[in-house]
């Protein structure tokens, strides 16, 4: 089953998990608050998508994980970031490894993912249809989730 | 039945109608050459939607329908424009106006188009599904493209 | 002597000449209205650049060239595209070439421009200061005129 | 005399001030790490600057001046944004205020700064030229920057 290893949900009072989130779209930006490319392209088209899309078609979520400069990065800066950028979606924290030194965070390390950012689609049943490195452009995205969206669960 | 009024098409050998095109999703990017916002947002964003999707799935057109300058956009100048600006899918040129003094050209008259660019987008049934004045940003264009290719037609 | 070869001026009343121009930095703006980096580039700049200074300090030309699809970029196709790019300096029409079949015009010949867009610079000398292929970056252009402007000439 | 009120000074080895800097022309970028202007605009502004021209005609300086967020935006976070967005020219950390619960560090209160970001440029004699609240446009900044510098000092 599909799942994100968070510390810690922000932007939200509500339990997240994908499994609740089951008979929705669901997007997941993954991103690391310093990283250029998360700056400049994700952070900007996720913030779109969120005002685009009623929550019942596509539900967009953040994760933090954080690979490098891990002292740069804390909950405090990540809270600063969020507020500057007005980030409105819910955005867990990916828990820290459990490897001592470990520097890659579970949720990364669990997916296999090559860096940040990297954007995971999963379609109605929780099923995990796309998982991308790097910025996925406005209009292969926009057909993903017109295909997703119109996809009938039964 | 929705019809293109169309005295020459470029850029194509095959005798084009939306008739022939049902079945498909069919694009239709109303132009003119010398409108700003078609050749800085139209034109580029047409030529990338041609090259992303097979023929099969979705067909694009154009048409080029002069409502304002008529001798600074004959045949000949549309030519070099679509050369210039690597315009490889077919473009029809809309019929002249029957009226005396008529500027409006028939396609347009009969659709009631405001200016260009307008783009027009036909479901698979070839009902047309939407008609938009000025441009249509990509995440919101790749959507609803998402959602008509994925229809299926019985 | 510095000198442009044209067979008309538009969007001026005026004689328009680098003599007369002297004891002013003079910009030309070498295009064809139907190449693609004019459009995109240099007449943006060019429009922003009119706007921006005042005549005695800077004057702006236009030098329209046509080297290719010469029937598709006639006078009335240009003027039109004028309007509908909003160009207000003076536009200048390269004078055709005097060979038989030749396709270069004459003041494009003369210089040996390599195509379109080409920007000229002159200091208020009326010497060439910059002969340059290719769209000239904002920074760099402004640099350039910064230090042309503050020049004195005694 | 223009002086800059930094505790520390990133990027350099040397001791940095205006003072020692006077015979060039130099430009100081008053930033937050966390301010979407200063990421988008400001910092590939001092960038692309720092590259374009020699040191012994202009130096650029950055200035972390903070504000807001104090916790998030500590020295660490800074060295990664900085090793991040590939910032090679020295920054001074604006020094924080002496006054109890004082928010505004000491160069942006001494300056009157309205925010973030702040362009201060000092002409060859160390006066300051312009300070601008914002981010000033490359064409326009190009022109100042080749005026200043083709300023002979005697």
């Amino acid at each position: 089953m599909a799942k994100l290893l968070v510390s810690k949900w922000l932007n939200t009072q509500d339990e997240i998990s994908l499994d609740r989130l089951q008979g929705n779209v669901v997007l997941v930006y993954v991103f690391q608050m310093l990283c250029p490319a998360c700056i400049l392209h994700s952070i900007p088209q996720a913030n779109k998508i969120h005002e685009m899309f009623a929550p019942e078609n596509l539900q967009v979520l953040g994760l933090h994980s954080v690979f490098e400069h891990h002292d740069a990065m804390e909950e405090i800066s990540l809270r600063a970031f969020m507020h500057e950028f007005r980030v409105k979606f819910p955005v867990g924290i990916d828990k820290v490894s459990i490897r001592k030194k470990g520097i890659i965070p579970q949720t990364m390390e669990k997916y296999s993912m090559q860096g940040t950012p990297t954007l995971l689609i999963y379609d109605k049943k929780g099923e995990l249809k796309v998982q991308h490195f790097g910025h996925l452009e406005d209009m292969e995205l926009g057909f993903i989730l017109g295909t997703l969206i119109s996809e009938s669960v039964s």
